[in-house]
């Protein structure tokens, strides 16, 4: 259990970066959505047929350099149940790589509900008897203000499949504040949410100090990733914000530990959309051009940190 | 714009109650499932087409005596994008019938992606020119912990296309208090959440008083009930933890206001699962016995209420 295949994956590419499968159409080469508009209409079905070659694109080209995916269901809600079926030949195709996948999900509820959330995303779903995997991820980020009834039913799928979740902590968004800052008892909601991530953990530890339940801590708040790094030592953080939302690597640096673990940074749009910044790329090569951001973005990151070697 | 529509039906009805259609497999009569295996093996789509047919037979059975139905998106999900597919059916069914639908998703976001989440659920998706509706529920449960980033985008589509949302204030749970009932500046979490309700309500006011952006406070916390009612009187609250989970509805009266309305009240397993409970009664009765469900609790609910009209 725990975020240990994780681990083992950012060791091994020496990249301690996830990249977000967030495919909005636009995205997408318009080659690629022709060739699909041609065959199916301009139909959810056709779109979603486009976003699962974009993205099989990608991850082609990226898997022996990058540890994690990071699909983001909105985005795959948004062309209904077709969309959705790409989400999840998105997941299947990327493990088949060996790559290590979060559904960016941020689900949250109760009881019996949040257990068919833990076994949609994370385990596996009892058809009377034969037992069949929804969307299969590795991870799940979630929202905690639930509490412990909305994070137990997690714990158990993490167990008993050796998966992870990411609780939401302090977003990196500029409204984060209204909620997260405010101060109960001395201490701010992020923080008081991070407390309960490190219990919530204590049940499964991981091999390596880090257990199964990691915070999403944004890469525009620096400093709060430092007071979080030395307050939550089990805990990984999941960094979303670098580059397009303004954080720097610098600033992320300070979200991970001596070894040069503890934290997983999130790019999205500037690696899928990487061909339509540089000069003269031809759309075919979007790919291409993904995986030169996925480096660009590793040897920024890594120039802030030490080696990166299990403890 | 606001929940207008939801009060109209609530009002014609005289029933200020939902019905949750969280259908796990086992809550489906055998008849309905033998019928598909037979078709379809135990697989997802069986499930699926199972769960439609069974939702469907109680939409046919109760849509003239209730306002509305709660689809809990978990549990299509955990029957991966065959059951999503039936969620979308089951919305498009209801509604169809004059139902007002509410999905049940507790989504949370922000900026582009909360965006998307908005046109999944409660908009339409823009395929390179042409539009469609993804799901296209009348109102969607949501998760305010990321603050206004998170809620903006979704006021754009409650403007647009007549929709309302409810922001998880006071859930239900036993662990709710973990986090909710934590003081800032000596208010709770959950009246925090509420505050921010009413400010982000003023901008989409209906004509009944309520804006399209109400809360979910829990059957199962009745002071605090009452309390958010004197303080957000421009909030409609949807109100879960009636009957099985130990709300009644002495206590759940406490959510409404002074014409009967200002809160509707979930019922979920108690109507889906009547059948099993009401003695003698074949499951080839089910809706029947979901209709007979519905009535009792609606008469059980009004009976502590002044009599439903329009303010």
């Amino acid at each position: 259990m725990s975020f240990d295949r994780l681990i083992e994956n950012i060791v091994k590419t020496q990249n301690p970066s996830v990249v977000g499968l967030d495919p909005k159409l636009e995205y997408v080469p318009m080659y690629i959505r022709e060739k699909k508009y041609k065959k199916y209409g301009k139909t959810f079905k056709a779109a979603a047929k486009a976003i699962l070659e974009f993205n099989k694109g990608i991850i082609d080209e990226i898997h022996d350099i990058c540890p994690a995916i990071k699909p983001q269901a909105a985005y795959y809600e948004m062309y209904g149940f077709e969309g959705v079926k790409t989400l999840y030949k998105t997941i299947q195709y990327a493990k088949e790589k060996g790559m290590f996948v979060i559904t960016d999900g941020k689900r949250n509820d109760i009881g019996a509900t949040m257990e068919a959330y833990a076994a949609a995303h994370l385990g596996v779903t009892d058809i009377d008897g034969e037992k069949a995997e929804a969307f299969g991820a590795d991870a799940l980020t979630v929202n905690g203000y639930l509490g412990t009834d909305g994070i137990d039913p997690l714990l158990k799928q993490c167990e008993a499949f050796d998966k992870g979740i990411f609780v939401l902590a302090k977003t990196s968004n500029k409204s984060s504040g209204e909620l997260q800052d405010r101060k109960i008892d001395g201490k701010a909601v992020y923080a008081v949410m991070g407390d309960m991530c490190e219990k919530w953990g204590s049940s499964v530890m991981g091999k390596y100090g880090y257990s199964a339940v990691g915070a999403v801590v944004g890469a525009t708040y620096p400093e709060q990733l430092a007071e979080m790094r030395a307050a939550l030592p089990h805990t990984l953080f999941l960094v979303p914000g670098y580059g397009a939302q303004g954080g720097g690597a610098e600033g992320v640096a300070k979200g991970f530990d001596e070894n040069g673990l503890g934290a997983i940074v999130n790019s999205s749009r500037a690696v899928m959309c990487a061909y339509k910044k540089e000069e003269n790329c031809d759309e075919h090569d979007y790919a291409k051009a993904a995986r030169r951001e996925v480096i660009r973005m590793k040897e920024d990151i890594i120039s802030y940190l030490p080696k990166i070697t299990l403890p």
